[in-house]
């Protein structure tokens, strides 16, 4: 994992020593972690929503334990910079456990505890691996458990992380209004069935998916939004077993300071280590978008299919060549990566499911795995949507004369022939008549509208 | 289906003609798309809310069709008699076609249709069979297409459907209360990772059943009511063409009188064709119950679990002998149960969320299906639910004597010691003596609390 | 369940007493499983291959037991006698508990062990729910257990309801040949993302249809055939406790004659009593061909869009009307109603897959929900198969005009072109020239072929 | 993506001009692409196998390009050793396009034939970005499409990727079978629905957990190589239009030279352009030995569970501390972390599924983000298999002393009486005395045998 030559300082637990990069702030617990649990090459600093996240839960608990009179000052104070510089932004390589190592999150928690404890100490001109006079345990996970830590910490990074899709999704549906109010002067054919059916105000179908996207972004952000309900002071299952009281009583408040975010706590917090649901929740509204994502990406390609053997009611803008084999063509790749990107969330989704079903007893440690699959998810739609929205969503353009030529088919205008004579009439007609006469005699004026029964 | 012997009349379309018991208030349609569409065993006839659910649409749809001066008031009056007779129940023998046939509901809509103009025709002195004076489309039907009839009548059948489930929720999730609070004095152990931990009250433990199930309820009770937001007059596709200006001003106050429900419309129809989002949202909170009651009844499952080599915390009552093979043995069938029909919802949920991946253009045909899977989740968790509650919650009895032993075992007495030492004074402890010792010394108070570092 | 007025007996077991309908062949166990466990509404006796099968594996035990000297010979003969009415379709009416009941299938068993002591005893005089001479677990379930019994009955119930859809699917992929054969005449042209593509004999687009079905179909038999490795022998978990030597060396050879089906026994027992991957194997088989049934319908559909505003490259035959509302559209509705079907396989496999997540320790107890998911899979497909053959598959014909139209639009013949001139010089060559003069050089002869670079 | 300092050229298409750096292998269509469908952050060039396969299919393309004489002699010879290259490994770092991107692999295909036409350019003293000699679609990608070269290469990388996958299964069973062997002289207790069942050799419970991961492994494998079964010289949709009778003719030949595998050429090419259940059924192959995976891992935390709150029957190997916040703590981290990699594999079939099941007509153009995802599960699952075998599987010990204790508990010890004296007598006997007096019985001999009815 890194060349040989680098200088490496030892550190030892109860298992034995292990070789660290000499410069490393992590330590033994992270790199036990590293060797033991990795396996997707998905690393923690990936995710800087995060990392910072993490690190804004130890710095309220810090400040906390500060007030509860847990902490040394100077440790206090070492801790709390430590944390500010994570916050930043700064030396987020430093997080390299596996984002899905199992036992419900140790690896993480102490990848940021050790990362803490070193910078701290090295403020204080200790030195890197020997934890004094700051230890990862006692003092920067003082009054904490991993089970506190990253429920709450997940928790807010989702929803840092879903501030850049909500934008996205609110320019996207606000551009496909855009669409369908500039398409309602083209009149076109609908279908049900993917048979002909009456005519459509081209903007009146455009509507259809401003509504739906709309609709599953409201309620999608509620969803996200309820995320901010969190366990902090909980520790392990709930109890707050190792936390005092006063720590206990600010610590919240301390995050809402330290985050700017309207965190506040469960009501039940033995359900909250038990349960992971509102991860869950969001997840299946996610996934919800992400069809109703599909099914708009879709209808896309099904209106712009052609451009003459297909339905053709609609081009999408060009923007790259669409094959290697035939000169000339274009295809909907936008569309097509959306949907590609929403399967993906479906995926992503399916492993939320699962983390889910399978929680056992008094804290689900697959809470971890499900946080991490949703920023995935996050991550990918946000983009998505964005090229979505800017490479294709607003350049559509109708093909008007088309349109208009599909809207005058037979079945359109034998449903304004039912609204003057009625079903069974019209049946009778068709019965009689074939389309071509039906039309002629459409065209002539020469249907008796007295046949009705 | 029938035996040869029963009687018939013959019926005739442009496909041919058709023989039908002579006594049926079903027609043609309907025999076509039982011959052509049946294929799951399950009928629309299974499905009483779903029926009584159209009948009060149509009955809505006709109201509305009066005041609008659509109809001939004798015929008008006759087809509300025969929707009152369906409401009450009656008569839903005849509700034949396949609640899965294909076509967007077609089928479904034309059962009602028909059954509706025989009970009017009959009424009027007419014959069964022959349409006149009420026509099953241009009467029945008149200002309604089949999408925004089923699209209205399943959303209320699942409301309906939902009344049963909702009652018995909420007596779980009290019960479950209730036990917590009995449980309160109760001291046994926590796991994490299934390995021993700190000491829990058994009520907390159960505080969080109650509250995990409490939440998922309030949530699915909510996304059950968003479905009273409906689309009748829209018609086919969302424009409302084949229904003049008065029928649409007045059809959703009419559903309102008729259904004795809160209905109001979508303000967006075209929309609302497209999408059966609202559906899936809710199904999906349904799954989420499913989930969450998964894991409540694998705990119960595992705290019984025993009685000697098992956790052995709790006893759940006996209901039936266990085994044909083990005499004595009694199995947690009732969670077993519970957990069978929360997979089946799954299942359910898995085909709605295809019904709605699949949906295109301007009309999702698939939504029939999917509101079909809801009632059959809807059903099974109602009867689980039920069974739950009063053959397995509210007799469980915890076993205190294992409990106290649990929570005086090895981890949770070094947690306490922890909160006095902290957690390295404690792993040295740990890693010089060998628990047997540590335990020794807890007991005789031969622990240095000085040993801290 | 039934009228208060018909008569009763009562029978005893450790749990108190119960009321069992004086004439029924099932007995206190059954009951309480009924009342207990009920809840999905689908009972044992809707699936009548699998009552024949346990009756059969009830008969070789039997058989097996009197070999092996365990059973009084007058018992055993009494108990064959039993089995073979169960076999030739008597009685099935009193297999009344739910399909899917919890505790492992101790249900099912005990409603066959029930029901056959009864028919047993009152063939020797007997009292209905006496018990005496025969009893239901000590002669009937001699040597088995609901595990071993359990386990082997679903699977030969899954083989025997195949049978069926082997010979549907056969004449479906049949039948599909021959089409391609037919349209091996008809050029039109395909479809890359929706886009026009080059031309493809509409026979040739048939052929895979008609390739991978038959390719779905032969892996899906061989997953069914996989489940002829049957446990029979293995009691509870595998070790066989309770079946002597004897039986356990004939019990398999047994069933072989009795089913004239090719059994064998499982390799390890163990395996086979803990894990239910063949059940699932199977179960993702039969979903893989469902979803390539989808592909294909959803293809037909789409080719058979229109008819004037969509693809409509062929015909697919009516068969009933399509709208309540459009006066002679006719919608696809066989294609549709395979698809439903297909989700609804979907949705089996969804809850096959929760019952093998789920399985634990020595005994997968969600073996029987699996199957009976399976059944139900299987008979729906059965019947969807039978109608997408039969009414829409064998009548498609092919719009030859619209094909002929469709392979000379532009793509295609660029197409040609570029066989000629390479990619560059025709890229070069579209940039440079509208489509409509292109098409026109092309027509005259125009097009300089040394133009290539 | 790269620094602003990064000297850049400009190509051109008929899109516009795009710049590139320098120095970059790929063009402007790679450019495009990266530009505008990258969203998943998973980048063709972390997938070597995959750039490799390409690089392979190429360089047989190319040999069959010279053969059929369509290359010149100093193109076709640059070309091969540009593929070369590739395939040892090197300029891996030029493959930037995501993964995932939309447009059926386009964006794959013309980064591999812009890099190996700039590097066999580079070969014959041309210059980069500028295409001559040497020109990215004419030559390099001269007689296939994007189709068959990704449907080909996709499936030669699964193989190979596999290959490592392969390896450590069969360790990985091996091990569990030796432990098998090992753990035979152990009797410990079974259970059925979690309750005490009886009497089981520890041994005999592991032969069923190396029995069924040997099973799904072969099952497995043989999914994989049906893989090889490819569709080289179909072209774009299986006509293989484009490409010579000669290249057909011996492509495959020169693949398997140059692959040194056995790949063979598909029956009807049609289907194979249009279909990807081989895909996706070697997918929920790998989701089955997942799903069987996961049940192993959940069984070796359930039998470990305790110390001594717990089942307690084996002790996992400790590899690091299990908790940041009790002292002693070991986690069952491994299977842990095991359960984690096969929830992802399940994520990735979910997503396989989607693909499949969206397929439409002439070509599925979601096969690369199908193939994508098989290998991102094959990549995990080998880390965790690995880790799975050797840090938990081969130092599980058992123990001994609590598994003798459980063995002579109640039921089993019931369950050999029982096979003296019957079901009846012995629920008699349990009727009459408490589990106390029967177990005194038991060890002083006082049952009278007798009592059997």
């Amino acid at each position: 994992m890194w060349a040989d030559e680098v200088e490496k300082r030892t550190e030892r637990d109860y298992f034995g020593k292990v070789d660290i990069p000499k410069d490393a702030l992590y330590g033994i617990q992270t790199m036990r972690t590293v060797q033991n649990l990795s396996f997707s090459g998905q690393l923690l600093k990936n995710y800087p929503e995060y990392i910072v996240s993490l690190a804004m839960v130890k710095k309220a608990a810090t400040l906390a334990n500060q007030e509860a009179g847990i902490l040394p000052p100077s440790i206090g104070t070492a801790i709390l910079n430590a944390c500010d510089q994570i916050i930043q932004g700064n030396y987020h390589d430093h997080f390299i456990v596996d984002i899905f190592h199992g036992g419900g999150g140790i690896g993480t928690n102490m990848n940021v505890n050790e990362v803490l404890a070193n910078l701290a100490n090295e403020s204080l001109e200790g030195t890197l691996g020997v934890y004094t006079p700051v230890h990862p345990v006692e003092h920067v996970n003082a009054s904490q458990s991993t089970s506190d830590v990253c429920h709450t910490s997940i928790r807010l990074a989702i929803v840092r992380c879903f501030e850049r899709l909500d934008h996205k999704l609110t320019k996207m549906h606000a551009t496909i209004e855009k669409k369908s109010q500039e398409f309602m002067s083209v009149t076109t054919i609908s279908r049900t069935c993917l048979q002909d059916a009456m005519r459509i105000r081209l903007g009146d179908a455009f509507s259809g998916y401003a509504s739906v996207l709309k609709r599953r972004h409201i309620s999608l952000r509620e969803s996200v939004m309820s995320l901010l309900t969190i366990n902090l002071g909980a520790t392990v299952i709930g109890n707050g077993v190792g936390a005092s009281e006063k720590y206990k009583e600010v610590v919240i408040e301390k995050l809402r300071d330290v985050s700017n975010m309207d965190v506040s706590k469960r009501d039940n917090l033995f359900d909250a280590a038990q349960n992971i649901d509102d991860l869950a929740h969001m997840s299946k509204e996610l996934s919800l978008l992400a069809t109703s994502l599909i099914k708009v990406a879709k209808d896309l390609r099904l209106l712009s299919s052609g451009p003459e053997a297909g339905f053709a009611e609609i081009t999408l803008p060009s923007v790259q060549a669409g094959s290697s084999f035939f000169p000339g063509k274009v295809n909907p790749v936008i569309p097509e990566t959306m949907i590609q990107s929403c399967f993906q969330v479906l995926g992503c989704d399916r492993i939320v499911q699962a983390a889910l079903e399978h929680g056992e007893l008094d804290l689900n440690i697959f809470e971890g795995m499900a946080g991490a699959n949703i920023l995935n998810g996050l991550y990918m739609l946000t983009n998505t949507s964005h090229s979505f929205t800017e490479l294709c969503l607003k350049d559509i353009a109708p093909n008007e004369e088309r349109c208009t030529e599909l809207s005058n088919t037979f079945i359109p205008v034998i449903v304004e022939l039912k609204e003057q004579m009625g079903y069974s009439a019209v049946s009778k007609l068709i019965k009689e008549h074939d389309r071509k006469s039906i039309k002629y005699l459409l065209n002539n004026g020469g249907i008796d509208h007295d046949t009705r029964n």
